[in-house]
């Protein structure tokens, strides 16, 4: 009878932020067991099985929410099925690592049948099956309302291989992966046409001319193609992340994990024509490289490199080479086609991101 | 748009049942990875880092629902806290296996300040203290209403002593640990003194006479004790599971996994004294063995034991040898002291237990 003790000096959770909060909140926890090599603070958490294996052991775990982190009126529960595992795959590669087993736990309410169950697991499947993934548990709990699901990921990653967010150096170059920006695309067509359904049940949308998006918002692939052909390369990077959240944030993350600033170039930024198509349908307003920098859902990878590496990805089409790494106090910056330099901010667009 | 799709044929989850809808969502997954020991149907799924390792990691999560798996009424968050971690720590546990980190995803609606979340990692605090666990992850989201926790625990076990729910054989002793029945008994009281509160909020409910069943079901604790203890006698269960639902269920669950059956003695169930006076307090209907065999959140383990341990656990003052294995085909059942054998069922009382 006692929950009300808390709310004197009340803050809010939305005043604080999300990376503030989980810094608040794990700070006072010691490491005391000599298997942990890596805590809060990474994309995964890194255990050694014992001091002298020559593998390691990824961890990660994430919760999505219905109607903040998905929205059922336009995301398929198969869909929705393969996208959680992918997330969670995503995080493994941002270690450099090969996920191995996959732990589901979903709290559903009553709203959703067995059979919608079925669809969720058959897009789980779907991609445990494509990336060589076990699942291996989880759990089913009643929730009052909605869906929240929590996908948690087991990888391995050699000794040698592993790549922390820490660890870029001056004059390093910065990578990225694939394209990026166009999920957000993906998702500004989707909100767009739910907003016409909503006026109009009757109405029939027409998504075919932006398959591409949407299927980089429904369906992410996380790059563990990219993984395998760095160590085909014989390449480490020296620091690395995936892109959740827009370049931006992970540009940032990578270098305050680092200590060291980086110039990213506008005109280097890979960005796919559907995405500057769809930006230009929206709003004379949103620029393509505003999607690529604050949109979220890529699941690409933003890495570094050694400059000795850079001949070794040069020819690599899937990679982009597309900045470089600045020295300590330096900022996280955007150097723009006219030559103007853009302290970058986190800003990740507001929306059913996850 | 196609979110209706799935409805045709629809089939209530609470139709089906927990674990019926667990094994057919992940009947058709296979095992691909040679590292994944133990996939969906033990309290953890077990991983073994390399063919050659000594050690086996274990890897459980479990998701807890606000209104459904707690009632934020009459629980404190530093206790929501604790039991979260004690919970993922006792499903360890019931693998012979040792706890080593802690992740912790949650997702909290606005009505929870940031000081609320402070209280809670108060609570895991404490817990991963106690029992040497490194917080080593986790991600907090936003919800739309209440609260959702999911805790995944990581833990190590060697080869030796790594111990199934299957394994016991015809003849083996039926053991559990500490006592049964207390943590729904103190349920009883919160739900008893709940009502009355809420009939007149200026109500001081007096619980000093029921702290142990207070303190059992608000702070369990996993028996990593008995796990210890064990090995120091140099026991090895043939099998074993924790008591989260009540005695029946997971008498059951070990009989099923293991092909057998059990016939435990009613009269050698360890029960409180302040959970008989509960009882009797409670409704004329009620009996301790009941509170037993079908109340919740006792997180004590029940295992088997091969007859030669007999001499190493009778003095044991912690565990409770209550029955014994019988063969195929029997069913789990409950001697009474009349000498009448009951055929135990699944029926955990359905309440706001985890």
């Amino acid at each position: 009878m006692e929950q009300l003790e808390y709310q004197e000096g009340r803050t809010e959770i939305a005043h604080l932020g999300k990376v503030p909060l989980i810094r608040r909140l794990t700070t006072d926890f010691p490491i005391c067991n000599p298997s942990t090599l890596m805590g809060v603070g990474d994309d995964c958490a890194v255990v050694q099985p014992s001091s002298e294996s020559e593998m390691l052991t990824l961890i990660t775990t994430q919760t999505l929410v219905e109607g903040v982190n998905f929205d059922m009126m336009y995301t398929p529960l198969r869909h929705l099925g393969y996208k959680s595992a992918a997330i969670a795959a995503s995080n493994i590669a941002a270690m450099n690592g090969t996920p191995r087993q996959l732990l589901v736990s979903i709290a559903v309410s009553n709203r959703y049948s067995v059979e919608a169950l079925d669809e969720l697991y058959a897009g789980i499947l779907l991609c445990c099956k494509r990336y060589g993934i076990d699942l291996v548990g989880g759990n089913t709990e009643t929730a009052r309302a909605g869906m929240t699901l929590t996908v948690t990921a087991i990888g391995e990653v050699s000794r040698q291989a592993i790549t922390y967010r820490r660890g870029a150096a001056l004059h390093d170059l910065v990578c990225c992966t694939g394209d990026l920006g166009s999920a957000y695309a993906g998702l500004l067509i989707l909100e767009r046409e739910k907003v016409t359904y909503q006026a109009n049940p009757n109405f029939q949308p027409d998504l075919a001319s932006y398959d591409y998006v949407l299927e980089r918002f429904l369906k992410p692939e996380p790059r563990l193609d990219i993984i395998q052909l760095l160590a085909e390369k014989g390449i480490v990077p020296t620091a690395m992340t995936d892109i959740s959240k827009g370049l931006a944030d992970a540009a940032l993350h990578l270098c305050e994990a680092s200590h060291c600033g980086c110039e990213i170039y506008e005109e280097h930024l890979p960005i796919d024509y559907q995405t500057s198509r769809v930006c230009s349908e929206m709003s004379s307003n949103l620029i393509p490289v505003s999607c690529a920098l604050n949109g979220g859902d890529d699941y690409e990878l933003l890495f570094t490199i050694s400059q000795k590496d850079y001949d070794k990805v040069k020819s690599l089409t899937e990679i982009h080479i597309i900045g470089h790494i600045t020295e300590e106090g330096m900022p996280a910056s955007l150097v723009t086609p006219q030559n103007t330099t853009i302290t970058l901010r986190a800003q990740a667009f507001q929306s059913n991101q996850p």
